[in-house]
């Protein structure tokens, strides 16, 4: 089966935006199966959409089409598609619906514009999107043979995939498995990581048409096993022994082999335990508390945080010492721990964090340079704080820290060494 | 002229990698006049790249090839333009050279491997790569019309285009240029904004190869437009016509025509009044203090956040009346304010924004459905809170919700009605 991926949109072609949307359905189709052998990406170009579409519809089995379905003028791909399946537009009434509903929710009036967006060409069916006015459109253009159509917009297109897209494609194609699972590291380096690991060769020896990659990236290496195969049971028995394998090598510093991310490890990790958490954050600025509270139910375990950006706010929101913070300097062991253990205090959590350091580009000493950081970590029993280097860009910085906060506690609740 | 760009490999179609490449080429290749009609991606896969080299040479002018140059097993685009262009490869002593010089800095040997890096197809002739072994390579396929080819690697494809192919394509085709401006609006829908600005056409009637492209996202919609012009001096004539004349209609939502986002814009418009700000954030869960601490300099008027996000820590931390909370709710317009009067008066700052909302997908009620949000602000003169819905996904919630706050500070400051 062949597959195509056709991205639509001038700010493609002019590199203003980078095309996003074409890794996330690549990857989306091959976790149903379905290997990609071409991305094309036109613009918003009636002529070229339409040949562009003629010569996807004599090669290719699917077709996904992204972008342009918006209510502007430069949103043409609709009209685009009427043409070349040679049919009008029709009114979908569930959409209609759907755009009712979504405008009531936001207290905005159905204008001519907005109900045009119901209108769908009469030759395809309606993919609900619950995050806008642009609806999913679904042709079979020949027998099994389909094109899908996807507004551009990344989160609505997500949605629409994940909804209708995916699962109808799985109900009708079943072929070769792709397996892929990604264990998420973190507090550890690519070098030493591939070090512990060993030569991968010794491990793929083992096993047939599998790899298994290293992503690096300043949060943490990635570690990706793919396995391929005909039988999707041999191939989840693959994939899982080679887990074993490596999870045996690098156990302490996997911390999910998942969609998670440490901040929902943490959730789950806090909220099994009945702890509770509070943060005082000063270079990272409310990252950690943002991260936190990215994940649906972090109200169950974490109270508050405190951005302690000034030095007068670690005075009068957290009621630091002045002596201390005169004596030791804001970026210091001393008051990192102080921050800690004030920020449990106040909030009267079972657990804390706290992070002061210089994420530059100003700020620096001889002493104290552009990317030292202090993370303090409180609970009933203990108070520490670790230094740490990382001499990065500001942004990256702040990940990079918060990060590392956050894989203190992990270690720290799970009782590894640190 | 028609210009393509291609890119090749493997990790693209499985959608491991965001190709960036290609948004880099086409802003490069604007930036030297030529526009680009189209970007295909393909694998590693030989049949496949001369099939789609045949097709673009009939159709293109330029043709801008990236990936699989390397020194690894799949890496074929070479042999396959050695193949298609129907020539040898050849020894090339300045690469030869090059390499030799990259091993000893690095302190490497130089393998038979590496040593296969000087070879080109003999039709083509270098372009020097001083950050890697693999060369750039040109080909003149019929009169004036142009291959090249270049490694992957981001920045070793950048280092090759910034030197060789721009000052080329430059010399070769001086023609038109293509200016592009993006002003970025905020706190009016797109529809709201497409109606205020009118029919398009009408703008674009009086201005010769110009267009204006609406891209929402979330956070707000950005206005692109586009000139096209023979005469540098002309085009930005053009485009700063344009722009007056969609200021006229837009002005007050227009909140940067640069690189800037909102929170840029806030230092600016903090530092150059010496006003200083605290947030008090319960649902945006410390967005908005990360957010303005992305930024350089911020430490200059952003004193301390509040992450009051237990009931509990807006009585402790906030020292918000119980009786408040109990009567009005947390998600209010009292509770908004007071917020916001509590973060002043602890912080000292002459500003402040506040925020309760329900995020969801839990906590919602009957009367408080998710979505809601209060946003309080405050200063010396005025308190107010503003009630909006934004019913979505969680993340996309949290990002709307500190738009739309750092949006309300800005209108406040330049005194724009909200």
């Amino acid at each position: 089966m062949n597959a195509v991926i056709i991205t639509i949109g001038d700010e493609l072609l002019i590199g203003q935006v980078v095309n996003t949307n074409q890794a996330y359905i690549s990857q989306e189709l091959n976790g149903v199966g379905i290997f990609v052998d071409e991305q094309i990406t036109i613009g918003d170009d009636f002529d070229k959409i339409i040949s562009t579409l003629k010569n996807a519809t004599e090669k290719f089995d699917v077709i996904i089409l992204a972008g342009g379905l918006g209510p502007t003028h430069d949103d043409i791909t609709r009209n685009a598609l009427c043409k070349f399946f040679n049919c009008n537009l029709k009114l979908d009434e569930q959409v209609l619906e759907n755009i009712k509903l979504l405008l009531t929710q936001k207290n905005l009036e159905l204008t001519d514009v907005r109900q045009n967006q119901a209108m769908i060409p009469s030759k395809s069916i309606s993919l609900e999107n619950k995050l806008g006015t642009a609806p999913g459109m679904l042709f079979e253009f020949q027998q099994n043979k389909f094109l899908i159509s996807l507004p551009g917009v990344p989160y609505e297109m997500k949605y629409i995939f994940k909804n209708s897209v995916a699962p109808f494609l799985k109900s009708k194609f079943t072929g070769n498995v792709i397996l892929h699972k990604t264990l998420k590291t973190s507090g550890i380096s690519e070098s030493n990581l591939s070090q512990k690991i060993g030569d991968v060769k010794n491990i793929l020896r083992d096993f047939e048409n599998t790899s298994l990659a290293f992503l690096p990236n300043p949060m943490g290496t990635k570690l990706r096993i793919t396995v391929k195969n005909s039988s999707s049971e041999k191939a989840n028995q693959i994939l899982n022994q080679m887990e074993i394998i490596i999870r045996s090598k690098v156990e302490k510093y996997i911390y999910s082999s998942s969609e998670d991310e440490l901040e929902n490890v943490i959730l789950d990790l806090m909220t099994q335990n009945n702890f509770t958490l509070s943060v005082a954050e000063s270079c990272t600025g409310g990252l950690i508390a943002n991260r936190l509270t990215n994940i649906s139910n972090s109200s169950k375990y974490f109270l508050q945080g405190i951005v302690a950006y000034s030095n007068q706010s670690k005075i009068n929101l957290l009621q630091i010492d002045k002596s201390i913070l005169e004596e030791f300097g804001a970026v210091s062991q001393e008051v990192a721990e102080a921050m800690a253990i004030q920020s449990k205090n106040i909030s009267g959590s079972t657990h804390s964090l706290s992070v002061t350091g210089i994420a530059g580009p100003t700020g620096a000493t001889i002493d104290k340079p552009i990317g030292l950081v202090w993370i303090g970590y409180s609970d009933k029993n203990e108070t520490i704080a670790y230094q740490f280097n990382f001499p990065s860009e500001r942004i990256i910085f702040k990940e990079v820290v918060s990060q590392q906060a956050l894989e203190i506690l992990r270690r720290k609740i799970l009782k590894i060494p640190f």
